[in-house]
């Protein structure tokens, strides 16, 4: 059974083609500057077959037939026809309140992508584009559509709704839908499978460190709080996201003379590392060297990562009443020894102490404790893999399950 | 020594006088309406004697030279001559970066108040304007500005400053100041007092809950963190303010349309427990009355008050590495056994438990522990006190210590 996963932005389209028997990738790439200047195709196959083209395409139909010539090409193709492809899952980032699971793509579904498009600007109008693309390409192949903000959905109102007057919730939709969620649930997921123990049982938070940062309470496989909001500008720290901030510096700004698209730019491409590191990178591998070469301004900013992030597991694990593992992911929290070891230690007072020989040697790609055997909060770091996860969904929702 | 302590807001006058060797209220009151229509002057004398008045006031030397005669005043007046007043303590709410204790006010320090008006836009104007009036009504009485803001100046950069690029801070000021510093300093000096411990071996959770909530971690007398920021919008749900939202809800209410004074407004003064009870107030005692009464919309308010609540005395607790005692303080803080009863018991994963007898037993004005024996995070009841913590640090200020 073959299922190809696509992930659609304004100017881009990365595939995975899985076999999901064995859950092997097939082929993956990306088709980069779709409708801009000198537009091109990366693809790599299973065996190490890769190539690098520069391409015509103006939108994502021609990119998308572009993807599937690859993949039938009978050099350096998987496949011999594209009837062979069962299913294809989107990501999709906002499904509002309406859709707590994957869904198999109907008129309906695509109207609540089309309603939703005003909460996530950037991103519902290409993830929509990709499944229109398909549905021109692969006619009669079932779509199915896993949205960022489904997990989330298992909050309580406590949680995602905003101290605010109600009916800015009820007539605009306006509330917490939080972001990462495939993730999210991902990494819960086979934390449950690497400790052994059904997730019913199993308090965790979940933190995904990559270029965006999200921290997530979760409670017998519900979310109860997540630190991204209606957008996906609050909480953590992030590359150039400015996370948790007074309103009140929104209004100051304002006040200022500046203008909300300027407001908009400054909070989101911006702020966070690139902001205020001083090292012109909103890169934490550019961040971890500026802090061991000792500049002062850089390890200023770490400090502010630290903190918000200590922040954060500490009041999910009071909200949750204790927790069993506090879990790192992303591309942060899968490969960085050094973020994990300022971390860790600060997270004594509810039980976690570090085991410095397990960080050093936690690998890229596999699961990994990273705590002591006597901490009662368990310190792991596990690989997340959302494309798979969306493979894996679609085929959950494929067979009706 | 008589110590006269103002606290002058835009339309009114707080005052109470202060006989400090044992520190007793001699008389206290309010100048109401100021400028506006029919001003009234509430005036009270600690044998008792009470007296309301409409009176003809203009401004604040119109309202601080009534309140003088009443001072003075052979029936109703508590002393002989203005002269007795040693000095007068002034509650001022914005200080900046620029002041980190109480200080006796020269041409520089009323500079540094007014530089601070664009930060505090409500408050250090009418604050000014009460230094001013007793400059005019007190000749050669020395003047002792005790700052909102000085406290919390503890506090290290990695908590102060917001994520975005480091020059809105240096060129604007623009970082976390953070609010009640006087009342957070006073009870957790109370508190230390209370639990026999010098304050630098104490690691506290205070929470100050009033009108308006703020929560502070203090680490051996240093402010670690504080919930409050550049303006008091953020952190708690309060009475009518916000406090924590993603920033993105004000951009998203800006792209629909709404001015930014709109926003202030609906933010600042129609929002937290007012926008979301659906009782019509903002006051804590009738959001316990509707949850009693089985209102579901008050009972969802009530669950996000106590869950945002929990959630900081969480992020504290592990920031600290651990805490001595949370610290309630403040009009529900002090006074609401319904509200410490829904929070304490959401704190057992960092070892607090409540005692209930205790809880139902605390009485107002008066210092007590509610959590069991057991706990290894107390909680604790502790009255707060500005105006005496005003004239404590005036007197602090006037011995040079």
């Amino acid at each position: 059974m073959k299922v190809l996963v696509l992930n659609s932005g304004s100017s881009s389209l990365k595939f995975q083609m899985y076999k999901m028997e064995n859950e092997k990738v097939l082929a993956k790439g990306i088709v980069e500057r779709i409708g801009l200047d000198k537009p091109v195709l990366k693809y790599e196959r299973h065996d190490g077959v890769k190539l690098q083209e520069t391409i015509a395409v103006k939108n994502h139909d021609d990119a998308l037939r572009l993807i599937c010539q690859k993949l039938v090409d009978p050099e350096q193709g998987v496949m011999k026809s594209l009837c062979e492809v069962e299913a294809v899952g989107h990501r999709v980032v906002h499904g509002g309140e309406k859709v707590s699971q994957p869904v198999k793509v109907d008129e309906g579904v695509k109207a609540i992508i089309r309603d939703c498009c005003s909460l996530a600007p950037l991103h519902n109008p290409p993830n929509l584009s990709g499944i229109e693309a398909c549905e021109h390409v692969f006619k009669g192949t079932p779509n199915v559509a896993v949205f960022d903000t489904a997990f989330h959905q298992t909050m309580p109102a406590e949680s995602y709704l905003y101290a605010i007057p109600y009916e800015y919730y009820t007539k605009y939709g306006i509330r917490k839908y939080g972001f990462h969620g495939t993730s999210h649930k991902f990494v819960a997921n086979s934390t449950a499978e690497f400790l052994k123990t059904p997730m019913e049982k199993l308090k965790l938070i979940t933190c995904h460190l990559g270029n965006g940062c999200s921290v997530a309470a979760i409670n017998g496989g519900n979310v109860l709080d997540t630190s991204m909001g209606l957008t996906p500008l609050m909480g953590l720290v992030m590359g150039t996201r400015c996370g948790d901030i007074d309103p009140g510096v929104l209004l100051h700004l304002s006040k200022l003379g500046m203008k909300t698209e300027e407001i908009d730019a400054l909070l989101n491409k911006k702020s966070g590392i690139l902001g205020v590191a001083g090292i012109n990178s909103s890169d934490m591998r550019d961040l971890e060297h500026a802090v061991q070469e000792g500049k002062a301004q850089a390890k200023q900013a770490m400090d502010m990562f630290i903190h918000r992030l200590v922040f954060y597991v500490g009041a999910y694990h009071t909200l949750l009443g204790g927790a069993d593992a506090v879990v790192f992911t992303g591309g942060i929290g899968e490969n960085s020894e050094f973020v994990r070891g300022l971390i860790v230690p600060r997270l004594e007072a509810i039980g976690c102490r570090l085991d410095n020989a397990a960080n050093h040697k936690a690998v890229r790609g596999k699961a990994g404790v990273i705590s002591t055997p006597e901490s009662t909060l368990k310190a792991v770091v596990m690989p997340t893999n959302e494309e798979l996860m969306i493979a894996r969904e679609t085929v959950r929702v494929l067979r009706g399950a």
